[in-house]
Order: structure tokens, then C-alpha cells, then sequence
């Protein structure tokens, strides 16, 4: 494999292990979408079982989409990070029936502390909500 | 009843009608604890669906558990409020089998702005995470 | 001229407007470098005046760079905007005798909020700060 | 001396030092005003330098006033801090002949990492902006 293939299956291969015991997130119905080095893409359906009366996705699952897919960012180098805290901006209501996607990608990666962006978006492409994540390696 | 008892009585009754139709909040557990004007703690143990392999509570719960505190904080006023963010920082894992309570309460309560602290503690008072939110009313 | 050139020219004369008003930024010695729609970037040269004992900028004048490049991007359009907060993360400390440039642009425009990113940084591209603002449009 | 009256002592001359070297807040025109352990507060008098054409402050000087508060708050231990990072919230704006006080205290302080809280009034009390602040205890 060329280098570049090399880098992507190694992210890969890291997050999946992560994944694996993220049994909270499986539950939720996220699925993984893509890997590559410090970015990686988390979807999730707002079901009956998110919402509120008025079939508006609870904030909170929103913010626990968006963290999934920075922690697997940030575990695409195959070392230990603690997320230290994230800030969203919620845009427009998620709602029920929507399937979300949670792209997260690097704005800047230091020796220890790194950057994240988090995009929450539909399959179409409304944003949905913006977050801003703070990681710091661990060990 | 006195002013303050019936302020307290009309807080209790805004919250409890949003209260009732969070089911995503009672499905991960969550109980309304304490309601005054301006302020809500909601509890949720920390239960074998909300951690990741290592017994450790997954972030996203924990935002949840704050965003909701923090939700039902700023509709004691019976007016229609959106969460426009919030900012979360982590200070210690949450674990399995921990009761966490967050806490809400208005730092500044403007016309139409308002911002919240969300402490979120065990039932010993470890200090869990602390959240800032920014709400702003509707219609 | 363009429609693209168009635009531009209009973003410069509704930045050049308020920068006329803006003395405490120059005062500062920060200088308008680039505009276009929903960008700016201001540069400032960290001189003696703004550190401390040990060289290093002050983090408010930092602040108040990314601030001003922020506050110029967002009246891109001809419009009148608050900004309503700001989050800043430190990555390297300004020394001096750097010359800073703080870009702003736009991340998420709606019909009244906004949501920036600001990266500033040296001439050289090293990272110093890391800045995600939130507007709102008024009138 | 009793124990209170020495952590006060020892507070104050440790935050003296470092005010001493912060020329730049001096430039401004800011004031130590009150040093407690974990706590400081500093004024500053919005002068003409410091406004736009609209006799506005310039939101970056509240941010280093703030800024310059949350400072000497984390370094009343006498130990060395990094701030890594704050988030801004503008309420109202400062205007011309206010003379502002930003006054900074401890939310959480733990072995390394510690939030802090930096309201800034006016004299009267009038909100203007909340300040939520993060630091780092280096060497």
C-alpha cells in the first residue's frame, strides 16, 4: 500500500478498537462512517426514542454525537486523549426522521493539546450544529 | 402561601409540563430532583448502558444530564427559551455506578439573554464537570 | 468590474467605514490588511508596549486582535452585527517583536447569527491563537 | 497575624509581583483593586483611547481587562499558570466615562487544571460581560 493507504488503515484500525467498546454510542444507533488521520465522520438517526413532544431532538444527543466523533478523531494516532471540554452552537432543530452526520477534523494538533471542529449536519447538508472541541494526550 | 412559596409552586409547574415530555431524558434514567425559580438539579445514575469498555460514563451522557439541568432551569419562568450553546469542561470521569447531580442556576438573566452555570457533581460532591450555557427566549 | 470584484469592493467600503471609527485598534498599531465577503484579517506588530516583564504580549491584546479582525469580517456586508461572545484558546505565546495576523471568516452564516473562526498567527504561519466568535445581527 | 490575614498577605504580595511587570495593563490605565486568595478584582476607566467612533468600548479591552483579572485570581497561589484558554459573553456594552471592575474567583481549582468565573459590572453593579476562564499550573 502506498503511504497514504497505510496512514488511513492504521486511523482506521485505532478507531475501530475504540469503537468497539463504545457500547453507549452503538446504542444510540450511531454508526461509523469514515476514518482517516485526525478527522473522522459518525452518524446517527434522531428516532422515537430521541425526541422530546414535539419530535425535536433532545440537544444532548446531538452534543453526544458531535463528542463520538471527536474522541475518534482524536484516537486516529493511536494514542491516549482525554477530551478536556467542547462548546456547541446549535443551529436548527434536529428532527425526528433526520439521519445527522458528525464530522470532526484537526484545526490545530500540538505536541499534547489539539483543536477540533465539529460540523453536525443532514444527509443534505443543513448544519445543524457547530462545535469547537479541546483534547489533551494523556501518558 | 407566601410570595416566595408560590413563586416556587408556579416554577415547579412550568418545569414539570416540559418535564413530561422529555422521554429521552427519562429513558437514560434522568430524575427531576429540585426546582426553584432560576434553578433545577436533575440526577441520573451511571448505569451499564451510559459507559464505554472501561466503566467510565461516555461524555456525551454527562452533557446530556447538563444540557437537560439547564433546560428546565431557564423555563421556570413558563416563557419559551431556546439553548442557543453550551460549553462544557470535564474534571473527572464520571464511573459506573456514581449518582451524578447537575445543577442549574441563572448567572445573568437578561430581557431576552441569559446565562447559566451547570455544576455536575457525585452525591459526595466530587466535582464532575462544569458547564456555561447561553440561552435566549422565543417568540 | 465583476460581479466577484463587485463584492469585494463593497465588503472593503463597509469594513474601511468602521475601521475609520476604530481608533483604540489603531492605536495599537493594528493595520486592515485584507477584506473580502465574510473575511478579514488585521495584523498587529507586538511591540514594547504591549508585553510584559518577560516579552511576552499581554493575551488581551491578542484577544483584541482576533476580536477586531472578527468584528471587521462579520460587517462584510454592509450590516449592522453585535458580537455576542467569543472563545479564544492560547497555543503559543506572542513574543516581541512578532508580527501577528489574525484571519477571520465565516464558519456558519444564517439570516441572524453567525458563527467565526479566527486563527491568528505569525508571519512565518506559526499558530499563536485560536478564536471561534458568535454574532448576531441587529435592527 | 491570624492564619486568614497571612493567606491574604501572602496573596496580595505574590499578585503584586506580577502586577509589577504587567506594564501593559498599567498603559491601559487598569487598577489592582482587591487581592484575596483565589480572587482578584481590577478596574479600568473607559477613556477616550479606548472607544470607537460611537463612544463604545472596544469589546477587546473588556477581554484584557477580564483577561488581566483571571491572571492574578490563578497566580494568588504564588505558583506559575498558564491561561489556556477563556470564553466571553458580552451583555452590555461599556461606554465611555464607566469605570469597569473585573472581578475574577475560582469556580474549580484542582491539582493542575482550575475554571474560573470573571464577572465585569460597573460601579452601580450593571452587567457588561461574563467571563468563564482556563488555566494550567505549569513546571
Amino acid at each position: 500500500m502506498s503511504d497514504g493507504a497505510n496512514s488511513v488503515a492504521r486511523a482506521r484500525r485505532a478507531v475501530e478498537a475504540r469503537w468497539a467498546h463504545d457500547a453507549a454510542a452503538r446504542e444510540l444507533g450511531m454508526a461509523l462512517e469514515t476514518v482517516e488521520p485526525d478527522t473522522a465522520t459518525v452518524s446517527m438517526l434522531v428516532g422515537a426514542d430521541l425526541v422530546n413532544g414535539h419530535d425535536i431532538c433532545h440537544g444532548g444527543f446531538i452534543l453526544t454525537l458531535a463528542e463520538t466523533a471527536l474522541m475518534l478523531a482524536c484516537h486516529t494516532d493511536a494514542r491516549e486523549h482525554d477530551v478536556q471540554g467542547t462548546q456547541i452552537t446549535f443551529i436548527a432543530p434536529g428532527r425526528r426522521g433526520m439521519r445527522l452526520l458528525a464530522q470532526a477534523h484537526a484545526r490545530h494538533r500540538g505536541e499534547r493539546n489539539a483543536i477540533w471542529d465539529v460540523s453536525v449536519r443532514t444527509e443534505t447538508g443543513e448544519a445543524i450544529a457547530e462545535v469547537r472541541g479541546h483534547t489533551r494526550r494523556t501518558g
